[in-house]
């Protein structure tokens, strides 16, 4: 019965990049909704006992072809970040920021971020480089003052605790309902649970 | 050019049984033929410093549902091993000794094993269990004598060695050429790799 797509996301995973340059067609094709969850990945990783696939450095050299070939295969852009890994909590608390503040502005804030992580590709880690990318995408002054709210500070807490607590473990995870389908390779799955949601509406 | 399917397996992935179950109708799709390659995962993860999914608890439990929606979507019988993880040693000697002393009854061996191991499924770590695993299949007492034999256990080792050096780090792993695939999710690119080099035959 669900038509919305929970999407827990860090702007730090490349495969998250790859989901999210499907996900609105594919929310569009099924007549649902992207629910967008920001989430601290690297709280997932504590939290959960897991790490990053690079930590295994054959699989990281394998991962990089891979990501290339889904690009290719998806006709997107993408760069591996010379600077991975990038450490995303202002990124993070900018997203619920946005969300909680300036809703509206949110699917703009999202993709200026995940072109710079993984297009351009930008060292999103330096003050300076986040600073100028957000201004260039109309994120000022005021960005600051939201990624320092308690309130916004504790909402992304609270995602990731969420997260965990409903099974969590890595990056993209999307949920319909109930059902938890992780990576950027179970798109198709996300697609046929929404339809059979629709089916039974 | 490749028209081969280098498959390096090892029969205690349940990943590994789901790509079993289709690689031969891929094969036969694409005229190639699949090179079986037995290796000892435990090994690969040792030499690599993976490990298997199932270390990361919120991991296994995810792997389980998708196993199961895997399974369905190919049409194929799959039940988890209650007994995993099963110390396959024994299993993949026999693989290796099977293909180097039958080589005419590799096919059937393969099979006996993935369906007792992954759809029965068996505790095949209990020697008595896998005795009468293997003699309701055919192999007997020569199977003893084969598995114990130094040229077997150097040739696994072999296997195992080569897989790493290759850029192995876990199960399924399928070569087209150098091209490297991991996972059971992989095999539509499989299939395009295989096009691809038919293509250009």
């Amino acid at each position: 019965m669900s038509r919305t797509i929970e999407f827990f996301f860090d702007f730090g995973s490349p495969t998250t990049y790859l989901a999210w340059t499907q996900l609105p067609r594919i929310a569009a094709e099924c007549g649902a909704t992207i629910e967008w969850r920001p989430m601290l990945l690297g709280g997932v990783f504590k939290a959960t006992g897991n790490a990053s696939p690079v930590t295994v450095p054959a699989k990281g050299r394998w991962m990089a072809g891979d990501i290339a070939r889904w690009a290719e295969r998806y006709g997107v852009p993408f760069a591996f970040n010379p600077h991975f890994p990038i450490n995303t909590l202002t990124l993070m608390r900018g997203a619920v920021g946005v969300q909680l503040r300036w809703p509206q502005d949110l699917a703009r804030y999202v993709e200026a971020v995940f072109r710079a992580m993984w297009v351009e590709p930008r060292n999103l880690g330096e003050p300076e480089v986040l600073a100028q990318t957000l201004a260039s995408a109309g994120f000022d002054a005021g960005f600051t003052d939201i990624v320092a709210d308690p309130e916004v500070k504790a909402a992304l807490i609270a995602n990731t605790e969420e997260a965990v607590r409903r099974g969590v473990f890595g990056a993209p995870t999307m949920f319909v309902g109930d059902e938890m389908f992780f990576g950027q390779d179970r798109l198709e799955f996300v697609r046929e649970a929404l339809g059979a949601s629709a089916e039974t509406d």
